[in-house]
């Protein structure tokens, strides 16, 4: 585990404070949406939730093992609005992991040879291009006042892959099996 | 809501991004603790970082309505050793908040007569002396190799107040009625 490099730790660091943060404001939203009538969109908020926990996690347990503490400067997206502009400010956040955060995390990572934080940023990355996806989708049905359409959502525990309605034989992103992503 | 003076406001962020990583990190232990055969440790961290949830969100609420991006620097406690090391960590995060963080904040925002922020700092104060106090009973049993003697924890989702085995008849911080007390 234990990263060597200061700044591939100190980007760790602020990813995981940003997806805990991610992670604490999907479960708020998510709550909004359901007082809302938009159950589906709830449960979008709830898995997507899990899968930054999962990302956090992953990011926690890269960092040196000793207990110790440190200041987390992070980026977040705040805002206690209706679910429309809830996942504008989702949308927000997700590409900015997409288009910038992660791409820089990872390419430093890359570049210290620190293969566990860029495994690590790796599987964020590819979640968050599905997570900005998806609430583009539960906001264009929320801008005309109705809720997504959706059965069901899987992620990856490991990864946090995202999925609807049915989970694939193996994880795209990591290979993990099928009976393993949890349901939302 | 909206916080009109700006170090309340940054105190506010700064507290959200603390509790939501304590959320994150307490998840995180408890696992470990139920893998090391301490199911009642595991409760206690479950339940704490539920009552961790209800302070986030409280300060989340507090924070201007808008939807906006913000940078959050925030303390948080990294370690990912035995349960006996994680107590630990958990036992210096909740004195820092008891002993440092949150009387400085709460001084601010009386100072500066934000009425929203203060019940949010004063709920979180005296929920993180009841933490504090539980994870070193938790850490005492740890150290002789064993897992704390406890049915269940009691959480109230109004201000976090944390009880074992039973909950009052109005919670003592905030007054909420005991059947609204979430129980782990
Ligand atoms: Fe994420
Ligand atoms: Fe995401
Ligand atoms: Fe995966
Ligand atoms: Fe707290
Ligand atoms: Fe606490
Ligand atoms: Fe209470």
């Amino acid at each position: 585990m234990a990263v060597s490099n200061a700044m591939t730790s100190d980007f760790l660091h602020s990813a995981y404070g940003g997806e805990s943060m991610a992670h604490m404001r999907y479960l708020t939203w998510g709550a909004v949406a359901e007082k809302e009538g938009f159950p589906n969109i709830a449960k979008l908020f709830e898995a997507i939730s899990f899968a930054e926990r999962v990302h956090a996690n992953n990011h926690f347990k890269e960092i040196d093992g000793t207990t110790s503490d440190a200041t987390v400067t992070a980026g977040a997206v705040f805002g206690t609005g209706k679910t429309v502009d809830n996942l504008q400010g989702a949308i927000n956040g997700e590409l900015h992991e997409v288009e910038q955060m992660y791409p820089v995390y990872l390419n430093a990572a890359e570049f210290q040879n620190e293969k566990g934080a860029q495994r690590s940023f790796h599987f964020a990355l590819e979640a968050e291009k599905i997570h900005a996806d998806l609430f583009a989708q539960a906001q264009n049905a929320a801008k005309e006042g109705k809720d997504m359409e959706l059965k069901s959502v899987y992620i990856c525990p490991v990864c946090g892959h995202t999925v609807l309605d049915g989970a694939p034989d193996n994880c795209p992103v990591c290979g993990a099996k099928k009976d393993m992503y949890k349901k939302f």
